[in-house]
């Protein structure tokens, strides 16, 4: 359970403000779920439709945006009360003990440059030339590649893997195991084998971006596979060689950005979601879950299915199916009948 | 091929029972499938389908339910001759060298806790306050974070990796390259910007699990992703955080458990299958393979599709799509005539 | 950017041939492609779509297959522009600096074997019985396990993992994180619970076989996972225990090979593809995109669509689908009319 260690009078000041209904000297042990909730913890209430489980809840103390009636611990009435728990939240990550300086049993290049105040874990390896920033913290076993550059504050977890000549921005999260700028799928065909092209370009990643872990963001064939600014991208994600991916765009969890394929600011691409190569995702542009693009998809617009259609087209047809086998029948009888 | 070294009398011994038809001093060498099997090799003839292919097999001696006429080898008949089989095979794994002792090159902190007859790798990293149980095996390279606790008899494989605060329970088996308890998926919008909601929950992986290689299971936001009892994952499974997964569920390779699902005990996914977030999926349900549930799924219900839908009703829908062309030519048809 | 450092001519004599329309002492700096190259670049024109952004290009060179009216730089006329511009990028590719020699951080068994020439980098780990070819390079933090040998001229990428007992054959490429040799998921139902049945084969990945960054490819039950001679699999693939994938086949990005699938010589699996187990896909036959196959593909076959149908047939299914609520909606009015 996650420690926090606050009275509610202190996580008013947290959150600059907040009207207290009940002991504002109620000590907060930690924060859990309405579920979870023991009566030493903080919980939240999301939204309405969670107002009959925070009546129930075992919470000692609330954050809630309307007061709960016959709730019996005490409450904090907030505005936005999912934004004021990651708040919370925010104090207890920081909280975490960081690891410090630089671990003799990291693996690090004479021509390796290291800023001031950066953490290396041991067996972390950084390669001739590559370049960490202020504050920046190399988890357990990562690799940085020759030449590679992690902007400041920047967090590698362990295992992370940063080949040769990738250009990290400032504020970047890379979760454990993910691979950046591995060698992307270039094979032409001669004499019907596959023989490799060459991938000599690279990848650059923007500030305040976040990689989850075990995702996969290959090097471009010349020039760089781009990642825009505060960008966030999931868990066991595939970003392709070539890629142009806009600014605060979301990647969900394991979905698929196949190979040169442009993503224009703030689209979404949700969990399992695809597309194939060489197509444009336009500005604001939503691919759903599971959903696989085959074609551009407009600026601002919505797609839905595999492959992937304009939302309501995709809807009416799914509405639809389930009447197919019936609408087969009737015409099988007419067939017949002549 | 590998190594069995038993006479069908001493096969006979381990399993407990079986008939001979044949020499019992039989000695057979390693084991192999009816297929690759040399006449120095144990096979098993694993259901009717395959007694031709048994019959014309080049191994010594077999495991069959009934007599295989015309097979020029030795038998043994038992009732489940897979099962069987695989204790067989059991025999041999349990032969196989298990590494022993901590190796100098691991990086244990002062303050974690390594049991007796625990065996830590080359390069394997323990953390502050990390806690190894009895006879668990760490394997070279692999992270145990802060705090983290893993259950006697446990299994890590190379390169697997466990975040600080996570308890792994006992007899668990993690593989090669698996990350528990990254950051999951969570941000909100303000002002048009994704802003990350902490994670500072845990993962809680029951006794007895098996987790295949390159898997992810993301830490709660607050509380824990849990892990039921026995439960199978295969590799490249994405468990999103906050699920909650029940005992004696089968989640097949690379499928996806979006974040806070709900998943009952023995439910099954297959292979590819996937569900939206916030789902529950009943206890004994079973998504089909590719198929993705992007509503609840009930105790018991097999779905099939994307959209899953019930699977009778799906297997009809695709069936009759076949006729869907020509239905449209000949109401195409009709409204040209009017 | 990727750096050339090379007179035209030299690019002329590097590809044996092509007709310099311009400088041929004009100095290509580096590569780039026609988008983003610079005046002091070499970049190439891939087909005809490509003449209008060659025109407008800042290329400093081009390679082309016809000459290109008024763009401003220089020209070398070439058949396969594409293939020439490969050749250019391999040898900016040889021209990278080489790791050589053992790091004396590198955890390597005395009764483990190293060629003549091979690298071995920090934190790499090679147990027992493992044996490593001639000019073989091994990035930090690769594991290689017990009694499994890689082939001559091969190379893994930082954290690839070689369990034990796998052959690799010759220039092979393994990249970063990348796991072979995993047990699969072989589970048995004995009294309601999942029973493992013990995974005790291996895996032969044979010569010039490329694998992209984190794909799993699991061992056989028994027998040999087998990967067959020049096949390419890209990243974040898994390939099922006891599959005997055929020579120069094609496993695209994110593509699943369920458990003991056969997949003949030439096939194609396109990103996103998958199959259910225990298929036969033949030789030359192609699964497109995010497509998945329930049942056997015969050879030369193109199949498409979830689940996978023969492509013209789910092309048509796919065009008639737009149609279908209007198609419901008249015979909705037909019924309730009489």
């Amino acid at each position: 359970m996650a420690k926090l260690g606050m009275t509610l009078r202190g996580v008013r000041e947290l959150l600059g403000g907040g009207e207290i209904r009940g002991d504002e000297e109620f000590y907060c042990i930690s924060v859990a779920s309405l579920e979870k909730a023991d009566p030493d913890c903080l919980s939240f209430v999301k939204n309405e439709r969670n107002v009959e489980q925070a009546r129930r809840s075992h919470a000692g103390a609330l954050l809630t945006a309307t007061p709960i009636e016959g709730f019996a611990g005490h409450q904090m009435i907030v505005e936005e009360p999912q934004e004021a728990f990651g708040r919370v939240l925010s104090q207890i990550a920081a909280g975490r003990e960081a690891p410090s300086g630089v671990d003799p049993r990291a693996v690090i290049d004479p021509e390796a440059h290291v800023a001031a105040g950066a953490a290396i874990g041991p067996g972390a390896v950084l390669a001739k030339g590559a370049s960490v920033g202020e504050r920046v913290r190399i988890g357990a076993n990562v690799y940085i590649g020759e030449g590679s550059s992690i902007g400041d504050d920047s967090v590698l977890y362990p295992n992370a893997v940063v080949l040769a000549d990738v250009q990290v921005g400032k504020r970047v999260v890379i979760r454990s195991g993910s691979v950046i700028g591995a060698d992307g799928y270039g094979y032409i065909q001669r004499d019907g084998r596959s023989v490799g092209v060459p991938q000599v370009g690279t990848v650059e990643i923007s500030d305040d971006v976040e990689i989850g872990a075990l995702t996969t963001i290959d090097r471009a064939t010349v020039d760089a596979t781009v990642i825009g600014a505060r960008t966030k991208i999931g868990d066991m994600v595939h970003v392709g060689h070539n890629c142009q991916v806009g600014e605060d765009v979301l990647l969900l969890p394991t979905c698929l950005v196949s190979g040169s394929v442009k993503i224009g600011d703030k689209a979404i691409l949700a969990g399992h979601a695809g597309t194939s190569d060489n197509l444009e995702i336009g500005a604001g542009a939503a691919i759903g879950g599971a959903s696989v693009a085959f074609k551009d998809v407009a600026p601002g617009q919505t797609v839905w299915g595999v492959p992937a259609r304009e939302k309501g087209l995709e809807m009416r047809i799914q509405a639809a199916l389930k009447y197919l086998p019936e609408m087969l029948r009737d015409w099988r009888a007419a067939k017949s009948k002549g």
